[in-house]
């Protein structure tokens, strides 16, 4: 088998078998393939696409590239949640406690990534001595004790896919429906949960801008999951403004504690819910969306899901009077207020740019050695459809870095969008992908 | 201005202006934008195309990236001919002192290439010490005095064709009517001659294998040259079987001689009266078609374009002894008939087929460092349209290694395909391409 032949047959808008793509995959993470060859045969995907069928076989191929992790001595059907990727998206630490108080196994091994705030991982490192690196033996014993267990991935998952988004980057060939899906499921896929829901995210600050690229990455997600048989749904949300109101790792871990104790954004709660129902159904736990919404609304009245968070901070090392005492995590020297000088309804606040903001202020990472300020970020206190008088707070900034902040207050000024009422109000929700296709929301 | 941009734009089916194409040129002969940036350019210029306008600034471009050659100095109307490439196609040795006789200078610098027999600088260096690198000085003096000279490029010419063509020969992405357009026009323009024919081969022994696609790669080269301010036109002519008899570097300086003497194969001697009527034509020596077809037989008749490529071999300082004696050009140890075993007529012979059998007998280059057996070659005695009966010879292997000679000899022997006379004799020449459209033959 040559190269040469692979790239001019998907040149040629011919359908690739899953010999030639086990082949490119295998032989470009041994460094065998030049850059240059596999530049070219991404461009030529990115314009002639893949099939179903292909992008299957290359998020096999990826996985292959690398080592799995096998769950199976977790007791019970274990399920995981995965976000595409949003401004101040802090669920998993909310839906994390609630479907683990519901006696699920809620198990997840995440990567660090790049982008507005931190991920998962940074946000629990706000709560001192919080251990994210986990043995897989370990992983799995509180998995089995506590039904919730959250880790770094210490495993050689997916090397393909590091290699391959490195070259993507730079090729301008990553907006393609395959190389997205396979790049996402084949590192969900390396992990060997029974269950996953795909939160796909659309709008201003989510990498699909429309619904109905968005929804056609989620089919195409959910179809990778079913072929490689596991049992794989998706929602596609609302990301045109933030999620929740915090924007920040300590300030998200925060919000994450007053959501569980009923305190919590609506949307973000509400967003918890839906996705939750979702997982209950699917892990075969209730029979009814309604049965698994009251069940869920319950892990917050009885407090049962805060004191699995307490559960859960305690099992990986931490300190729970973090959670017991928000006032313990890491705080920003200054917070400033933005103040509205406008009258009317909140009509658009760009979520992109706001997670830009928080990223000037230190809140995520640029490159993969930038330190993250787990304390700074934004707190939104108007949203979409809100109303506003003129001196009214519409958000605080917290930052440690006070020219920073002064910039970031007046882009924050300038994103809040006032005027009439929006005639629609906004959505959470637009579709939900299954095995049995697309129900539009 | 970032290569990542061009890319993009070239991706998403975009033009791309004048500055971005001299970016990438400049920068990637430069070695500052690596491999894969172009690799990923080139699929998405093979599959999204480049119209005339980018073409044309792509040649520029590469014409820019190195040296051009001032040729102001020789007197009158300097023309050149270049043929896309084919099988025992040895015209300029003909064409270039009939035209030279016809009191117009002939030049022509010549790149070493790969193929199934040496170029127009191996198969001058069958003759006895001819010179084939001269300085340009020298160039331009024998021009001025003999009106002819042809020699190798020693100039930094179009050092960025050089690395797009090694890119995209790994890259799948050889085969686009702008890249060979350019690749081609850009290493003929740099050499600063006044008006250019180019013989676009067709065939199974070409690069175009059929006619559509010869037609558009000459109109698009014709559009070049025009575009670049030199007059240009291009014959379309047919490369199925092989042009004239002998294929091989000696063998085909001896054909040459023999059609200057005014007794060359008949196909060989009337594409250079066919290419030659059409220079004299541009170069303003003559006002109609027959006025210089007679001046070119003429040239044979009196012996004068024999003389000329006498003259041009002492002003190279080659030994004329060679030319007047033929048999002292590099001989074979020896010559193998290849007889019919049919009666009929031949139907066809595969001119790449041929070519590969001359290559393997060691007449052309598999890779730059190959050595060229000057004396190895296949010599055509039944063509394309000849009645052959059993026992008739076809054709002469000349090898210096006799198992490789057998080899070769079962492969002529499939190649020649004999049954009924075809219904349509062979065409010469398919079409003419000038500034006023294309003209079918």
């Amino acid at each position: 088998m040559r190269m040469y032949d692979i790239i001019k047959k998907k040149r040629d808008n011919e359908e690739l078998t899953t010999q030639e793509i086990d082949y490119f995959v295998e032989n470009y993470t041994n460094n065998t393939i030049p850059d240059y060859q596999v530049a070219a045969l991404f461009m030529a995907i990115f314009l002639n696409k893949m099939n179903r069928r292909e992008t299957l076989d290359l998020t096999k191929a990826m996985i292959n590239s690398g080592d799995s992790v096998n769950l199976s001595k977790i007791n019970g059907k274990k399920v995981d949640k995965h976000s595409t990727g949003g401004v101040g998206d802090t669920t998993t630490l909310i839906l994390g406690p609630m479907i683990a108080a519901c006696n699920v196994p809620f198990v997840k091994m995440s990567g660090r990534g790049l982008g507005h705030t931190g991920g998962t991982l940074d946000k629990l490192e706000s709560i001192k001595n919080f251990k994210v690196e986990l043995s897989t033996e370990k992983f799995i014993k509180n998995a089995n004790k506590i039904n919730i267990s959250l880790c770094s991935q210490t495993a050689n998952i997916t090397p393909a896919d590091k290699k391959f988004y490195a070259l993507r980057d730079v090729t301008a060939t990553v907006d393609n429906l395959s190389l997205i899906a396979s790049s996402i499921m084949s590192k969900k896929l390396a992990i060997g949960t029974d269950a996953i829901i795909l939160d796909v995210k659309v709008g201003s600050g989510a990498f699909m801008k429309n619904i109905d690229d968005a929804l056609k990455l989620a089919e195409e997600m959910v179809n990778i999951g079913l072929g490689y048989g596991r049992e794989t749904i998706a929602l596609v949300t609302n990301m045109d403004e933030p999620l929740g109101n915090a924007i920040g790792n300590a300030l998200e871990v925060k919000e994450a504690i007053q959501t569980l104790k009923g305190h919590g954004p609506k949307d973000l709660y509400e967003l918890c819910l839906q996705l939750g129902s979702k997982l209950l159904l699917l892990a075969g736990r209730v029979q009814s969306k309604d049965d698994a919404l009251s069940l869920l609304r319950n892990t917050i009245r009885s407090n049962s899901a805060y004191e699995k968070l307490i559960e859960l901070v305690k099992y990986q090392d931490g300190d729970i009077s973090y959670i017991e005492n928000p006032d313990l995590l890491p705080k920003a020297n200054h917070i400033i207020k933005v103040k509205s000088e406008k009258k009317g309804y909140v009509k658009s606040l760009n979520a992109e740019e706001i997670g830009k903001a928080a990223l000037t202020l230190g809140a995520g990472r640029i490159t993969m050695d930038s330190v993250i300020d787990l304390s700074a970020g934004i707190v939104l206190n108007k949203k979409v459809d809100d109303k506003v008088d003129i001196g009214d707070t519409l958000a605080y900034i917290h930052s440690n870095d006070i020219d920073k902040a002064m910039d970031v207050k007046s882009d924050i000024e300038r994103l809040y969008i006032i005027g009439d009422k929006n005639k629609e109000t906004k959505k959470l929700i637009y579709g939900l992908i299954t095995k049995d296709g697309i129900e539009l929301y």
